[in-house]
């Protein structure tokens, strides 16, 4: 299928590279495509871009046009924006992997929404017309696409939507990526909770030594 | 050691039990100790009691006294005022397991305080000569003192505060009573993210189909 993904970042190179290696149409959406060719710095989009001649590199609206799915992975404060630029056709799925951290107040981040509201339910209040689908947020950019590389993937995957349909779609993509354990928490109101789990993950980041680590649910 | 557990439900009476089982002396604390023998309808303390002789109920500030460590076992909108009432001496470890659950808006409940401040925080900014442990709030009751249960007990349990000696009290209860992967998450303010963990907690009950699983770190 076709996939735009939003945001040059890490997590946008990642998925961008992961779901290309999938066989699917992948476009990464960006404010400014000339920018972000030009940053051939080490981790840069453009550098990266040397890499994987297949992944176009558009403006947001651009990359969006025909799109079966849309990701967001962008920076949370710019997430709403980003969406909004990208003018993503009503229907289309929107998978949010974003975390509304606010760093303002020093490390490690709060977030700046949390509890009684989430940067998901935000998104999807925002856009009704898309159909937004909560993943991927509670593990490093890595792990997103290559599971199988931590304990062989014996780890727990959460997704959260309010349409099946969207979520079915999400949960084909996890597992053809290597996601062992999906577990659907329900509708986009669950997004409060997976967004607060990166509350404990960044006290955990120092204690493991790194990040790549996530949670698994015993039971 | 002398332990007083604040609070006669639940989660009170699994780890006066638990912790009576391992060879300590324990009371539980209660606001009127004559109205908490009296509940001998089922779950209720007193009919607990009947089953394990050698545990005192009595008052909060007479169950406290000379204690070792102070367990708050009380609901979350309670444990201010019942550590209050306990007159808990200075210098005393408190083992925070509570949730500062507000179910007032409905199912499942919020958190009454979360994301830049925690219930462990405000027990240890109101009763600063205590030095205060939160662990334990990620599992149900059972799990707290039967780890070995669920997974013969490949789970993670959390600990953090301020004091790193009474961390290792706690630490060390933590292991006799079978918890074998214990992270230790840093100052108290990591009781944030422990204590965020029961907004996705309470997502996860149905979708389990019961209280009894927790976390894992997989690292």
């Amino acid at each position: 299928m076709r996939i735009s993904v939003l945001g040059t970042g890490m997590v946008g190179q990642a998925l961008a590279g992961g779901l290309s290696a999938l066989g699917h149409e992948v476009a990464i959406g960006t404010r400014d495509p000339l920018v972000a060719l030009a940053r051939t710095d080490p981790g840069g989009v453009g550098a990266w871009r040397a890499g994987h001649p297949d992944v176009a590199i558009e403006a947001f609206a651009d990359a969006a046009r025909g799109a079966d799915l849309v990701v967001n992975a962008l920076s949370g404060d710019a997430s709403v924006t980003g969406v909004g630029a990208a003018a993503v056709a009503d229907g289309t799925v929107l998978l949010d992997v974003a975390n509304p951290l606010d760093a303002s107040g020093g490390m490690p981040p709060r977030l700046f929404v949390a509890n009684t509201d989430s940067l998901a339910e935000q998104l999807q209040r925002t856009f009704p017309g898309l159909r937004v689908v909560k993943s991927l947020n509670t593990m490093t950019a890595a792990l997103m696409v290559d599971p199988r590389q931590l304990a062989d993937g014996d780890f727990s995957t959460f997704v959260c939507g309010d349409d099946p349909e969207a979520k079915a779609l999400v949960n084909g993509l996890l597992l053809a990526l290597g996601h062992r354990d999906v577990i659907d928490l329900g509708d986009i109101i669950a997004a409060r909770g997976m967004e607060a789990m990166m509350l404990i993950w960044l006290r955990l980041w120092p204690v493991v030594g790194g990040p790549v680590f996530t949670y698994r649910i015993v039971r």
